[in-house]
C-alpha cells in the first residue's frame, strides 16, 4: 500500500482521501506526527468530522498544539470540548499563552472547570494524569442499586470498570470492580464485594511513581486522593502505561548523555536534536580534559616507553564498556524498584567481584593479544591494568546511580557517557601508575 | 518499619510473621524475589494459604519454580491448579524437566489441557502471554441475553470487559465492551454495540508486536486469532504491560553491551552477573585491538609530534558519545515506532547534519582547550577531526540499528559500546591523518 506522504507529494487527492478513510486512526495519528507543521494541519483538515476527533485523540499534546493553531474556531470548539479532561490539560501545557486562551474561552463552563483543576496540579503529577470524572458508590448500597447508579453516571466517565466506594465525606473507603458487581445476584450488598485499603495515589505524588505502583498491584485503576484522602479521580491504566513510557524514553535518552526529544524522531528539526545532545557533549568534553592533564603528567614515562601509548584506546574502552554495563543495570534496577538507595553497600560489594572476575577473565585475553604487538612485560603491564580498571570501573558505575538518588537526583544522569568519561581519567592514572611500578620508568 | 531481612536475620519469627500478615501481596513479591532459595521457600512457608497464593502470583517465573521445588505436595498441587494458565505457562518453561513433569501431573484435565496449548506457542510468542479463558458472545442477541451470558461463563474468564464477537465458525467478526451493554438498554441488539474489524494479533505473533499495538489503539484487551482468524484468547494489558517492560529492559541492557539478566538483580549470584557481560566486553576487547594496529600504523607521526598522544582519549571520547547519543536515539525511536527501516536515508541525513553541527559547535571549544596545552598549530588538528568525528560517528551510531533491523538482527544489539568501539578505531584514523595533512608530519 502506498503511503500517505507519497500520494500528497504526487498531488493524488483521491489517493488520500481514500487512504485517510480506510486506515484506522492511530495509524493516521503515526503519519501526521511525522509531518512539519503545513502538511500536518492540511491532512488534518481532510479528515471527516468524527474521525478528526479520533485521530486528534491519538495525538501527542505538541502535536495536538500545532494542529490546533491551524483550525478556524467551530473546528477548533468541537475538538477541544470533545476531549478527555487530563488530555486537555497536558496539551494545554505545552501550547503558547494564546492558545491556551482560546481553549480555555471556547470551552462550556463544566468542562473549563474541570481542566482548570487538573492544571492546578505540578506539572508530572498524578493529577495531571487522572481523570476527575468517575462513578464512585456509597458502601450501604446494593448490587441492583449500584448498578443503577453507574447506568445514570456512567456515560460521563472514562472508565466504569473500578468504582471508587466513598463515605458521606467523599473519603476513599475501598473499591468495586464493575465485574464483581455483573457477577453478582441483585441483592447483595456492595459492602461485601468491596477491597477495603485499595492501593491509592495522591494528586501531587509523581505521576511515575503511581504507575510503578499500578504495575506492582496489578490493578487496573489507581483511585486518586486530596491530602485529606478524598476522592478526586482515578488514573487509567492506559494513562498509566503512557506515563511509564515516556519515564523509559527519558531514561534512555539521559543513559546516553542526552536530553529527552519531546517530539517524533522523524518531525524534529536538526537543530533540536542538536540541542538536547550538545549540553552533555560539551560537558563531557571539557571533563575529558582531565585525561589531556593526566597524559601530560604521565609524560616522561610515555616518552621512555612509547609502546604504551598502543594501548590506551583499548584499556580506556573497555573500562568504559564494564562501567556503563554496571551503570545501566543499576539505573534500569532502581527505575523498576529492584535496587533501593539502602542497598548501596550491598551494591558496592556485588559490583566490586563482578569486576574483578570479569577483569581476570579479560586479563587472560588482554595478555595473549598484547604479547602479539608488544613484549611479555608491556602484556604483563595491560593484563594488570585491565584487572583493576574492571573492578573500579563496575564499582563506580553501579554506585554513581544509588549515590544520586541519595542526592535526590535522576539516577538516569548518571549516564553511561558520564561514567565512561570518568573512568577514562582515573584509568589512565591507573595504567601508567601500574607501568611505573612494574617496569620501574 | 523493620524490613523482613532484617526481622529474619534476629530470628524474631513473631515480627516476621507480623510483617507478611500486615503487608500487601506485591510487597512481600519484592521481598521474597530478593532473597537466595532457601531464605525464599522458608519465608513462602509461613504465609497462611490464601496469601500465599495471592503473593505467588505477583513472582516471576523463574521465582515460583524456585518456590514450587521446595513445597510439599498438597501445596504445590494448590498453587499450581490456581494460577492463571498463560502464568502457569511461562512458568513451566523456566523450570526444570523434573519439576514441569510434576505440576503437570498434579493439574486437573481441563487445566492441563489448557496449559499444554498454550506451550505449543513459541517462546515470545503471543499465545504464550494470552488468557484462554474469555467470554465470546454471537453477534444476534440482545444486551439482555449478552450480560446473562457474561453472568453464567464470566467466573472462569480472567477478564470479562472486553467481550470478542464470533460467528458460527468461532472466527472473531467484533467486539463488545461490557461498558457499552450496561450502558444500554436490555432491548437493545448486540450487533449495534460491535465494534467490527477491531484490531487483534495471530497467536504466533512476536508478543511485543501485538503489546505495542494494543499500546497505539488504546484497547484494554486484544482478540487473539488462529491462522483462520478463529478466536483462541485474550491478550490483556496488565500481560501486554508486563511484555512492553521486559522487552524494554532487554533493550536496556542490550544498549550497555550486556544480555538482560533473568532474575532479580540484587538475588543473582555474582557468576551469572559477570555472565551477562562478559561475552561483549570480550568480544569489544578484541574489536578494540585494531585501535592498537592503528597507532602502530601511525608511529612515526605519534613519535614525531608526542603531543599528539595526548588528546587521543578525549577525541575518541567524545566521537564515542556523540555515536552513542545517536544509536540509543535510533534504537529507541524504533522500539516505539517512529522510526521505520524505509526511513533509511532521511535518518543517515539527518544525523549527518545533527553531527556536523554539533562538531563545530565542539570545535570551537575544542580550539581553546587545545591551544591551553599545546600550540595552535595542533590544536587547530583537534578542532578539524571534532568536526569530521561527530559526524562520522552520529551518522554510524544513527544508521546501525536500522541496518541491524533490515538484516532480521535485533536493533538493541547495535548498543553503544559497539558503536564507540568502532568509532574509537576510525576516530584515530581520523586524527591521524588529518594531523599528517595539516601538519605535513
Amino acid at each position: 500500500m502506498t503511503h500517505l506522504p507519497a500520494l500528497l507529494e504526487e498531488h493524488d487527492l483521491a489517493g488520500a482521501l481514500e487512504w485517510l478513510e480506510t486506515q484506522p486512526p492511530y495509524a493516521i495519528a503515526d503519519e501526521i506526527a511525522r509531518m512539519d507543521a503545513v502538511e500536518s494541519v492540511i491532512t488534518f483538515r481532510l479528515l471527516d468530522k468524527d474521525r478528526a476527533l479520533e485521530v486528534f485523540e491519538e495525538l501527542d499534546p505538541v502535536d495536538q498544539q500545532q494542529i490546533l493553531q491551524g483550525l478556524r474556531d467551530q473546528a477548533f470548539r468541537d475538538l477541544v470540548e470533545n476531549m478527555d479532561p487530563d488530555d486537555r490539560a497536558r496539551m494545554l501545557k505545552e501550547a503558547p499563552a494564546k492558545v491556551a486562551k482560546r481553549v480555555l474561552a471556547g470551552l462550556s463552563a463544566h468542562e473549563r472547570q474541570m481542566t482548570a483543576a487538573l492544571l492546578g496540579y505540578p506539572e508530572g503529577s498524578v493529577g495531571r494524569y487522572m481523570t476527575p470524572e468517575t462513578v464512585a458508590l456509597q458502601q450501604d448500597l446494593t448490587v441492583g442499586q449500584a448498578l443503577e447508579v453507574v447506568r445514570r453516571r456512567g456515560a460521563q466517565a472514562e472508565t466504569i470498570y473500578t468504582l471508587p466506594v466513598v463515605d458521606r465525606g467523599r473519603r476513599l473507603t475501598g473499591v468495586v470492580e464493575l465485574r464483581e458487581l455483573v457477577l453478582s445476584e441483585p441483592g447483595a450488598m456492595v459492602s461485601d464485594l468491596v477491597v477495603t485499603e485499595p492501593p491509592r495515589a495522591r494528586a501531587t505524588d509523581p505521576a511515575e511513581d503511581a504507575a510503578r505502583l499500578m504495575r506492582e498491584t496489578n490493578v487496573l485503576d489507581l483511585p486518586v486522593v486530596d491530602s485529606e484522602d478524598r476522592l478526586v479521580g482515578l488514573l487509567t491504566s492506559d494513562d498509566a502505561f503512557e506515563v511509564i513510557e515516556a519515564a523509559d524514553t527519558e531514561d534512555v535518552a539521559r543513559q546516553s548523555g542526552a536530553e529527552p526529544l519531546e517530539r517524533h524522531y522523524m518531525s524534529v528539526s536538526v537543530f533540536r536534536l542538536s540541542r538536547v545532545r550538545v549540553m552533555w557533549l560539551m560537558l563531557l568534553m571539557v571533563a575529558a580534559t582531565l585525561t589531556v592533564s593526566v597524559t601530560q603528567l604521565f609524560e616522561n614515562e610515555l616518552n621512555a616507553v612509547t609502546e604504551l601509548a598502543l594501548f590506551v584506546p583499548l584499556l580506556i574502552g573497555t573500562g568504559g564498556n564494564s562501567g556503563a554495563q554496571a551503570a545501566t543495570a543499576a539505573v534500569r534496577a532502581l527505575a523498576v524498584g529492584e535496587v533501593r538507595t539502602s542497598d548501596l553497600f550491598r551494591v558496592i560489594w556485588r559490583e566490586c567481584r563482578t569486576g574483578l572476575l570479569l577483569g581476570c577473565m579479560l586479563a587472560v585475553v588482554g595478555l595473549f593479544v598484547g604479547s602479539f604487538f608488544v613484549g611479555w612485560d608491556i602484556a604483563g603491564v595491560v593484563a594488570i591494568t585491565l584487572v583493576v580498571i574492571c573492578a573500579w570501573a563496575s564499582t563506580v558505575g553501579g554506585t554513581m546511580p544509588l549515590l544520586a538518588k541519595k542526592l535526590r537526583i535522576d539516577p538516569a544522569v548518571v549516564s553511561a557517557p558520564m561514567v565512561t568519561t570518568l573512568v577514562d581519567a582515573t584509568g589512565l592514572v591507573i595504567y601508567f601508575t601500574t607501568a611505573k611500578l612494574v617496569l620501574g620508568v
